[in-house]
C-alpha cells in the first residue's frame, strides 16, 4: 500500500525537549494523495499516526513507540500569497522564519512569533495554536488561521473554514482543528491571515525594576492607562545574570530584572510618564533590535549554564501576575532550586525554567508550579501544549474551571472524528480523561 | 417543576425578519439555576427549546410552534468591567449599546458593531458570531469573545474558555458555541474582550464612483497599498437615491453610487493618493458621525419604501467583489426586480436586499444569489447566520468547499452534545445536514 512513499525505518528520533520518538516507520509524503494512502494503511493495520513538523514541541507532542511518523518535510512549499485578499497559502513544512522573509518582501507579514519560529513548521504551529511575543497584540496562530485542508482518520480528505474574514458557514470546525496536537488528523494544506507591515514608528524601552512588584505593578498601571504594547516582556534577575555572563549583554544586574516594552510612537509619552523615577533606556532601530534579541536568547543563555531544563508555561490573568511571581520564587526556596522566570508578562504568560538534574522531581515540581495557574484563574498552558506531560493537570484545570462535563465533551469530540484511534492517541484530551477518570477523587475540587 | 418561575402562556411573537414564533409557553428565568430548571423541565417532557435575547435574528433562527421560549430578558447586568485583564463580563441580555455606553466611560470599548447594536443583547449577537461595519479591521464577535457559561441541553452548567489571551486547555470549543445559533446550549454568562477607546485621529471619506466597478477597483488598490480601513463600505446607486428621499441626505445621484472609507490619519496621504481624479469630500468629527449614521439608516431608507423586503448577507473573497455584485445585477434584471446592494465592501460580505412582494419567488432569488457566494469561494452568510433560511444554501456550500464529511461532523457534535434534539432543534447545521440526506444528488456538486 505504501509503494512509492519514501520511507525509513528503524530510525529513533528525540525532540526539542528530549521525548523518545521511537518510530516502526518513518514515512515522507510528498502530496496530499500520499497522506492519504498513509492514514488508509495505517487504520488498516491499527498503527499510530505521529505528524512531524520539525520536531520543537515541549510537552511530548511527538512522543511514541512502534508509531508511523509522518515527517511532512517534502511538503513545504509556499504556495499563494494573496495581495488582496491577504493571505498565503502554504504547505505544512514551510518555515515560519522564511515565510515572513518572503512575505515582508511583499510588505505584509504574519504576526505570532513563537521562540522557535526560526526552526519550527507552520504545521506543526498550527496544531499547537502556537504564540510568542507579539501575544499581547496580536494574539496566537488561533486568531491568525482561515482555513485548513485535512487528512481525516477515515482518510477523507476536507477543507475546514474558509479564507474569509466573515463566514458563518456551520460550526466553527477550524478552531477545534487548530490547537489539536495532531489528534484529529494531518494537516496537508494551510491558509493564514497577513496584514501589512506596520508603518509607526515604534520605541522599545528596556527598564529596570527592583523586584517582581514593580514589575507587576508597572504592567497593572501599563493596562489601565490603555496602553496597549508591541510587546511587554519580563527577565528576572538570575535571567539577567545569565545573559552577562553567556553573551555579554551588559545589563545592570543590581535590581531585581528587566521590563521590556515596545510601543508606537504615540504610546511613548503616555508610557513615559508611568516611568517616573525609574532607570530606562529608549532604544529604536537597530539598537531596539539588540534588545528584542537580547530577550529572544534568554532561554538560550538559561539552557547553556543548566544541564537539565524544563521550559514551564503557565497563564494567569494579569491582574494575578504578582501573587503568581511570588508562589513560583516561594516554589523555588521550598526545593533549594533554581527556577528563572522570563515571561511575557504583558498578556500574563510565564515561563519558569525549571534547573534541575532529576526529572521525576521536576515533575513534581512542575505540577506544583501549574496548581499556582490552575487556582488563580489561569491556565496550565498558554502556547506550549499539553501533550504527555501536562495532560494530568489539564484535567485538573478543566474539572476545577469548567466542569467535568468540558472534558467529556472534548473527548466525545476525539471519538467522533477519530473512531479508530489513531491519530497521536493517548496523549492531549484523551490522556487527560483517562487520567481524570482512574483519580477522579482525588482531582475534583 | 417550574414554579416561582415567570412563565407566560398563550403568547405569540414575530422575530424582526417575521419569522413566526409560537410557543406552548414563554420563561422569564432571572437566575442561571431557573435556567437549568427549565432545561430540565423541557428535556424531560421532550418540548423543544427556544432562546431569545432581542429578536433581531434574520434568517428564522426564532421560529417555532409549541416550544418552550426562553427569554433572557431578566438576566441582562453588567457583572465585571476589568481594567486590567481587558475584559468585561455580562449576562446575556445586555444591551450592546448600552455595554458600550459603559465601557466608554472607562475608556474602553467592544469593537463588533453589528448594525442592530442599538437593540440586540449580547447573549444573542455571541450566539450569531454577529459582523459588523468594524469587521474589515476587528472580525467579528467569534473574534472577541473569550469564555462563557453554558446551560447544556443535560442540564449541566459548564463554562467554556476562559478569559485570557492565551490558552492551550484543550481542544477549542469556545468557538463551536460562538455562532451555534442557540442549538447547543444556554448561554447565562459572556466575558469579552475589550480594548483602549482608538486614540489615533481618523478621517472618513465620502466617494462617488461611477460604477462597481469603480469600487471594486478602489478597494483592490486600498488593498494592494496596504491600508488598513477602519471601515469600508459602499451604498449603490439605488440606495443613495432612497436615502436622499428618506432621510434628505443631499448625496449626489449622478454616478453610480458612493464609498465609504474611514482610515487612520498615518494612512490618509496613501488614500488620498489613490483617490487622485474621484470626487469625494473628506470629513471629521461631527461631519464624518453625519456620514456613518448615513450609512447606518441605509437599509432602514430602503425599507421604508419597500412592502416586503429580504435582507441578503453573503461573502465573497475581496478580489472576487467585482464578478459578484456584477452578478447580481444580472439576476436584478432578469427578474425584472429591485436589488439594491449595501456592502461591508472592505471584507467582501454584501448585502444584497431583494425588495419583492413574493415571498416564495423571493427565496428562490434569494438561492440564487447564494449560489455566487459558493461559486466565487464565498460564503452564504457573513454575519447574519443560517437559521431555517439558509439551510439548504449551505448545505450546498459545505458540500461544494469542504466535503460532506465536514456536515457529518458538525451533525455528529450536535447529537454528541444534544442527544435529546431540544436545543433550537431542526435548524442550522442539523437541517442543513437533514436536507443534504434527502437530495444527496442534487447538492452535490
Amino acid at each position: 500500500m505504501l509503494e512509492g512513499i519514501e520511507i525509513e525505518e528503524g530510525k529513533e528520533r528525540e525532540d526539542f525537549a528530549g521525548f523518545k520518538i521511537k518510530p516502526k516507520i518513518i514515512a515522507y509524503p510528498k502530496s496530499e494523495d500520499e497522506v492519504v494512502r498513509i492514514v488508509n494503511y495505517a487504520r488498516d493495520n491499527k498503527i499510530p499516526i505521529v505528524t512531524y513538523g520539525a520536531g520543537t514541541s515541549l510537552a511530548g507532542h511527538l512522543q511514541c513507540e512502534g508509531c508511523i511518523l509522518v515527517d511532512m518535510k517534502r511538503m513545504d512549499k509556499i504556495l499563494e500569497i494573496n495581495e488582496i485578499d491577504w493571505y498565503v497559502r502554504v504547505q505544512p513544512a514551510v518555515n515560519l522564519e522564511r515565510l515572513n522573509v518572503e512575505l515582508n518582501k511583499k510588505g505584509f507579514f504574519f504576526p505570532p512569533d513563537p521562540a522557535s519560529y526560526f526552526l519550527c513548521s507552520v504545521g506543526g504551529a498550527t496544531a499547537n495554536a502556537s504564540g510568542g511575543m507579539r501575544g499581547v497584540k496580536y494574539g496566537t496562530f488561533r486568531d491568525w488561521v482561515l482555513a485548513l485542508r485535512v487528512v481525516l482518520p477515515n482518510g477523507k480528505v476536507v477543507k475546514i473554514g474558509e479564507p474569509l474574514r466573515k463566514n458563518r458557514g456551520g460550526y466553527d470546525l477550524l478552531h477545534l482543528f487548530v490547537g489539536s496536537e495532531g489528534t484529529l488528523g494531518i494537516i496537508t494544506e494551510i491558509w493564514l491571515r497577513i496584514i501589512p507591515l506596520p508603518q509607526r514608528k515604534s520605541y522599545t524601552l528596556l527598564v529596570y525594576v527592583n523586584d517582581v512588584e514593580e514589575a507587576g505593578k508597572l504592567i497593572f498601571n501599563i493596562r489601565k492607562k490603555g496602553i496597549l504594547p508591541e510587546i511587554a516582556e519580563y527577565i528576572d534577575d538570575q535571567v539577567v545574570r545569565a545573559l552577562n555572563r553567556q553573551l555579554n549583554a551588559g545589563l545592570d544586574e543590581s535590581g531585581g530584572g528587566a521590563f521590556i516594552i515596545s510601543v508606537e510612537e504615540d504610546y511613548l509619552q503616555k508610557l513615559l510618564d508611568l516611568l517616573a523615577g525609574k532607570k530606562y533606556i529608549i532604544t529604536e532601530g537597530d539598537e531596539a533590535e539588540k534588545i528584542y534579541s537580547i530577550r529572544a536568547q534568554s532561554a538560550i543563555a538559561l539552557k547553556a549554564e543548566a544541564k537539565l531544563m524544563y521550559v514551564e508555561d503557565i497563564v494567569v490573568p494579569v491582574s494575578r501576575l504578582i501573587d503568581a511571581i511570588k508562589r513560583i520564587k516561594e516554589i523555588e526556596k521550598k526545593y533549594n532550586i533554581r527556577m528563572p522566570v522570563i515571561a511575557h508578562i504583558g498578556d500574563g504568560n510565564l515561563h519558569p525554567n525549571i534547573i534541575l538534574d532529576d526529572p521525576v522531581k521536576a515533575q513534581e515540581i512542575f505540577e506544583e508550579v501549574a496548581k499556582i495557574a490552575i487556582e488563580l484563574g489561569g491556565s496550565v498552558s498558554g502556547e506550549h501544549g499539553i501533550g504527555v506531560q501536562k495532560a494530568k493537570v489539564l484535567a485538573e484545570q478543566l474539572i476545577a474551571h469548567n466542569g467535568k462535563e468540558v472534558l467529556k465533551i472534548m473527548k466525545g469530540i476525539k471519538d467522533l472524528i477519530d473512531p479508530y484511534h489513531i491519530m497521536n492517541p493517548d496523549k492531549f484530551v484523551e490522556l487527560a480523561y483517562k487520567l481524570s477518570e482512574k483519580n477522579e477523587g482525588s482531582i475534583s475540587r
